[in-house]
């Protein structure tokens, strides 16, 4: 057993609090109650809940800073994407999620939710193992230290009628039964959460999108999708289906309380009612929206109408939940020319207990008797923290991924501040060698 | 003199280059060539002139995370804003002052405009020294190692036809013949840039606008002023006097290349032009502008009608040029749609000799010789830098403020990467103090 005194803590219910005493054995909080720091390891500064990153796709992280050289649209920069995911193979994939991963580990996220969809060489052939490319994902996660869902993607069609082109050929399984024979057969281990992804209703037929949410139905498993990120996106579905992406996907049956949404960005009234009728999660990942110019959703119509708000780093032009957090609020603003739109504690509960039960961790992102034991600790005195409360604001609103000081995943210490070098210097090796390949 | 080699370096003009070596004597450069290390002192890293925060009211500082608990507007903001305001003495002043441009020393910022309007006692009589704010100033900026153009601000009315309430009697010296004159005895020394600014129009009725215009003129310092940031502005100043703001400056013949508008958010095309034509400087500050929900201003229109762009981190809600750099952008992308409305070395630019020239500070920010020695290092290597090629991208789209790992005044260190951790406490025994108050 190991007991923790937390200096101030925001446990995911209630105010942030002083002096909080909690016990950890075989990796979850066995009791969680205010006392004195005799004899417990300090955490000092403000912590809370592990973060959840809810969409990743851990290869972008190569295209931070080298995409910002052009003008150009969501399917220029998607050209450069493409380029990267040419060049890997499983070793190579490996290196470079793990590096990725111990950025997010840092920063203090402790889950990850993988959208990962290039499962094959770049013929398009399967590897000799089919699932080799998951197993280079999941092996990362184990050394950066990091809880994975790995979020097995159905990518079929190039848009809605095309086939696969180019290095599409390495994603797309030729259609949606054998996608869930590969995914079936996968063998990932007990730690990782496996779960499904749509890509989107460009990439997948809807008269096959039953194979993979009725896989996800029958292991009770996530299933994400990219929906209505691109205006274009919402004019190719309505002329081939005369719905838009959200329609589509309800009247296949993804939605609902397992399911995310990622970006929901460009949605109509009804779009949004179908969101949060169906209880399904809203993804939004506002840097890379930011980035690459998709515009800004509507966070909190969603929320309001039922769909809980997660958050991702998607693309990795930044990894900072801190960021994303106080960005839906901050573009909220932008588009309304009103503050106030999010508290400070809703944001933060959208980056821990919504965003681990949306990628099938629901015993994570409190910190409560049973909860698994993850404990984020930032610095509350740095030039960007300093003076600002040490409360639930500061994380919100100060805080950046640079003010974690402190990473506890299952009990375990998975970073401290002087990891932040080491993981850079990793970066750096694997991200040169990428491009110089 | 001393010699340093800089392994990467962006001077201003042209691309980023490999191995420079820069000699320094009195605080200028003497020569800079391409050249070996040998026995120079190496700046490992990219390095970057001396950044220029156009745009700061040091006191807001005190707000961090602190006004964000309600739903509001910029004029509820700035009731909070109001109360800081209230609570300073010239001795708490200075003390905040110096935290706050400690911090922005930390982050790589080497001239501060300080956009000053708390002069007076709270009765609004003068201090016996009726400079003694400005010279807390000036004293903080000492101390923090920072360069300073003091904008002595004029500001007369509450609204437009009103007179000033609370707190605002403290900003106003009753008409604008008696802030020339108390501008004209003021004694700051021969490092400080004496600038002047018109609050707004709201704050300066237009028929003493010449007062501070002839001021500036007469000693041919910059003039600074708050144009537009708020709809209910443009609202009042049309109702008042059947005209936009920028219009009525124009009038008042205060747009000019020495004058800076700071925001200019909501503008007419008319509007644009005006500034444009005037070459009239746009002071972005993009992160206070997403606190206070302002809204997107037309950023490259301006640019491209003959607006040079410059930055601010004004409320200082975030202290990072970096940050304001890519937010410039990435806030047009989001209102357009597309990407690259600005390449990375424009917003250097912006955030360099541009800015540093709006202050009155011709010679400094570019690494050329006869201009001010000041050099900003970068870490390529870390979590945030790593992989994203050392150059112009890397310090406008990946960096952060903790990123910097050395910076150069005048030729002298004034901070290096673990001056961060001293600097954050002093801002937290500072501004804890204040509001304890």
């Amino acid at each position: 057993m190991t007991t923790y005194w937390l200096e101030r803590a925001w446990t995911g219910a209630g105010p942030v609090q002083d002096g909080l005493l909690v016990e950890v054995q075989g990796g979850v909080f066995t009791r969680v109650a205010a006392g004195s720091a005799e004899g417990a390891e300090r955490l000092a500064g403000l912590t809370i809940p592990g973060l959840a990153n809810c969409h990743s796709h851990a290869f972008h992280r190569a295209l931070r800073g080298r995409t910002q050289r052009e003008r150009g649209t969501f399917w220029t920069w998607r050209e450069q994407m493409y380029d990267v995911a040419s060049r890997l193979t499983p070793d190579s994939y490996f290196e470079l999620a793990r590096a990725t991963y111990r950025e997010m580990v840092t920063t203090g996220i402790t889950s990850v939710g993988e959208f990962h969809y290039l499962h094959h060489d770049p013929a398009g052939r399967p590897y000799d193992d089919p699932n080799a490319m998951s197993h280079a994902l999941v092996a990362a996660a184990g050394e950066a230290g990091i809880r994975i869902a790995l979020l097995d993607t159905c990518y079929l069609s190039s848009g809605i009628g095309s086939p696969p082109q180019g290095v599409q050929l390495r994603f797309s399984d030729g259609d949606a039964e054998s996608w869930a024979a590969r995914v079936e057969a996968a063998q990932l281990g007990p730690d990782v959460r496996l779960g499904a992804a749509i890509h989107s209703v460009r990439a997948v037929p809807r008269e096959q999108m039953w194979h993979v949410t009725g896989w996800a139905e029958q292991h009770q498993a996530p299933l994400h999708v990219h929906l209505s990120e691109q205006v274009a996106e919402n004019d190719a579905c309505r002329a081939a289906y005369g719905a838009t992406p959200a329609e589509v996907l309800e009247d296949a049956g993804a939605l609902g309380p397992r399911t995310s949404a990622v970006h929901a960005t460009h949605l109509s009234g009804p779009d949004i009612e179908l969101l949060g009728a169906s209880g399904t999660s809203a993804c939004f990942c506002p840097t890379t929206e930011r980035d690459l110019g998709d515009g800004i959703g509507p966070s909190r119509r969603l929320h309001d109408a039922g769909a809980p708000l997660t958050l991702g780093s998607d693309s990795h032009a930044v990894v900072d939940l801190f960021e994303e957090m106080r960005a839906v609020e901050l573009d909220e603003r932008l588009a309304s020319q009103q503050r106030g739109h999010w508290t400070a504690a809703e944001l933060l509960v959208a980056s821990t207990c919504a965003g681990h039960r949306s990628l099938g961790f629901g015993n994570v992102g409190r910190i409560e008797v049973g909860a698994a034991a993850d404990l984020v600790t930032l610095d509350t005195g740095s030039v960007r923290t300093a003076g600002t409360g040490a409360d639930e604001c500061t994380a919100v609103f100060a805080a950046s991924g640079t003010d974690v000081v402190s990473v506890i995943r299952d009990g375990a210490v998975v970073a401290g501040r002087d990891d932040r070098r080491a993981a850079g210097a990793d970066l750096d090796r694997v991200v040169r060698s990428l491009w110089e390949r």
